[in-house]
């Protein structure tokens, strides 16, 4: 048993140990919450043609720099005409123009419909009353994006905006980042199905739906959660079949217990174990390994252990197999609610509850009834973190914390 | 045509005349990001007997006032035993206990193995070093929750840790609220399929996949995204077919031209319209209506301008038919990197990138051509918003802003 490490140490070896799965190719209606793993560039000039941004009227403006003024009407341009078919303007005429419609030779601005009137007795005209600079209500070609500009990168989200820049550009196909496959595994004599009642002396495994879901809002993707006993060969065959996996993840049996198979089991795996402890409160016992690019996550089987666990190190690392550029989570600062104690030594990653209060993110510490507290990974939004050296915040101190994503009220 | 509404009014409209869906039942492990429509009450104690908290012996702590002190080990107490079989500790005695068992009767705290050691030559008896007190590394049974403890409410939003709660609870089906089914109509004839090219004078229709995309990351079911020509009968048609479900989003033909036909159409199906202008920019000729149940969101054609009513409208109802308890976005507060300036008279979004710096929200406001720019919806991940009567803000200054939900790197 290693001593335990400092939890920049240990996230840094997880991601240092973590492969960038290859991209992929997927259709772009199904590359929604991915990410992009290529450059996409303007194929053309946005918009491809002098568009009008407003309905109205196609005009020279120097025509109309004395009002009230009367233009004969040459032609109606709706959106979608091809532009080599339009009437160019001579002195005198306008044509009637609709927004996102080509612009027509000799017009250089767009005068709006609430500017003009129809003349009583000749339908091919109109009265001008209000004038229009040059260029007033038009884009030019390439006035939102030039033609080979880079419009997405390499470790973009693909988001919904993302979505409408690949529909713009044609792209109905496109490269996203891998998404891993991961194995989750409770493993204890002590589990049943929580479908099951677990009678005396058990309990249902709600660790293994849990850790399934973080890994799901993570980007992965999680098979069914199992569960293992405490046998050496059931242990051994489940964890060569996670190993074939991106990622296994394992809650219970990493502690000092005679029944702890799992560090064993793993080792006869042929796993290479990387650490054992960190120094963070909750999940000390936790091990990390790796066989081949697949990556070993020794939860405890406590459940606020495992899932700080989860969400600090198994999660960076997932990112990062995806293709995000800044695969571990970004720390805020809030205020806290109420004073915060611990015994020095490892990093406390506290459940708290943050909440914008106007000007600052005020954070309140849940009250735990220590790790086994399954219900806190509910209530909380966040993981408010104290240094290892740190004893004790006040009210009103400042204090990091972690917002996370589970949370879509924010 | 109306007076334009302020937004804050415009989304009161838009909140009072969206309906709650129905909740539904479905299996837990499909419920992830799901909102729950119930209660769920802890149905026993948690733990549902004392148990031990680390690997050690469950011994009398009164016996271990005085070490090293030499104590029989009665038996091995394993994870998942049934606490009614179990043998009663007597002085002098001690069981080897392991993570999650239950504790014997007679005994009060849990020694850590560490504090022992084996006695050569008496395998059955180890000599104990340090003391430990009543209470100490074990939790009582109702230690973590009482039986009939509320540990989830209707409203909470499904994330990983209430998949855990629900598990442990043995709850394997669980009401949810019901998710919305929308339609995506982009309107035009000067639209081609994004797979398409689109020749001269046409584009490509972006802001259906957009709209598709930002209801999905609403929690929306969105039918594929299709085009309609401007053309009564065909817009009648597909108006009938999206008020089928139980939202419309239609983008293009909401502003003044003879061409568009979208409001007269919507009348023609019956659809009551609310209001048809807001003192948005940009996004001012939204279009607001409903037939009994079902609304309508009529978008502007322009992208910048369809994202942003989505976002502000469109995902504040959507979420309110889902059942969240906070369906509208609420801002946060940042300070601005560059200036901002605008006509003053309606409320500016402006698309922004936010990111924390350490301390705040520096917010930096993209650069664009105008409501028809299609990447920054791309490169932003906030909303920056000054209000209708502000014409600028300087750099420094502190401002509104909504972050996205698109951004995942936050």
């Amino acid at each position: 048993m290693t001593r335990p490490l400092p939890v920049d140490q240990a996230l840094a070896l997880v991601l240092q140990a973590t492969p960038v799965l290859p991209a992929e190719e997927v259709p772009s209606a199904e590359s929604l919450g991915r990410v992009l793993q290529q450059e996409v560039r303007a194929g053309h000039d946005y918009p491809e043609f002098d568009k009008a941004l407003m309905d109205g009227y196609a005009v020279a403006a120097a025509e109309l720099k004395e009002t009230p003024r009367l233009l004969r009407v040459l032609e109606e341009i709706p959106a979608g005409r091809d532009p080599a078919g339009l009437r160019r303007l001579e002195p005198g005429t306008a044509s009637r123009i609709m927004t996102g419609a080509p612009i027509p030779p000799g017009a250089d601005a767009v005068l709006i419909i609430e500017e003009t009137e129809e003349v009583p007795g000749e339908p091919g005209s109109i009265r001008v009353r209000g004038t229009v600079r040059p260029g007033e209500n038009l884009a030019r070609r390439g006035a939102d994006v030039p033609r080979g500009e880079v419009l997405l990168a390499p470790g973009d989200f693909i988001g919904p905006g993302e979505i409408g820049v690949l529909a713009a550009c044609g792209r109905t196909r496109v490269r996203v980042g891998g998404r891993p496959r991961l194995a989750v595994l409770a493993t204890g004599d002590e589990l049943v199905d929580p479908g099951q009642d677990p009678g005396p002396g058990r309990i249902r495994n709600s660790n293994g739906p849990m850790l399934a879901a973080l890994a799901r809002r993570a980007g992965a993707e999680a098979g069914p959660a199992g569960i293992v006993r405490d046998d050496e060969a059931a242990l051994r065959a489940a964890i060569e079949r996670g190993l074939e996996g991106d990622a296994l993840v394992l809650s219970g049996g990493v502690s000092m217990g005679r029944y702890d198979l799992v560090a064993q089991a793993l080792r006869a795996a042929g796993v290479e174990i990387l650490f054992d402890r960190v120094a963070i409160k909750p999940g000390r016992p936790f091990t990390f390994g790796r066989r081949g690019p697949a990556l070993v996550f020794g939860c405890p089987g406590n459940p606020a252990s495992a899932y700080v666990i989860f969400q600090i190190f198994a999660r960076a690392a997932l990112r990062k197999m995806i293709g995000f550029r800044d695969p571990a989570a970004r720390p805020l600062r809030g205020t806290l609610r109420n004073p915060l104690r611990q015994r020095p030594g490892r990093a406390g990653y506290h459940q708290a509850v943050v909440r914008w209060d106007g000007s600052r993110y005020a954070v309140e510490i849940l009250p735990t009834s220590g790790s086994a507290d399954f219900v806190s990974c509910a209530r909380g939004n966040a993981l408010a973190i104290l240094p290892a050296e740190t004893a004790s915040l006040d009210a009103g101190e400042t204090v990091d914390v972690i917002l996370l994503d589970d949370d879509a009220d924010r």
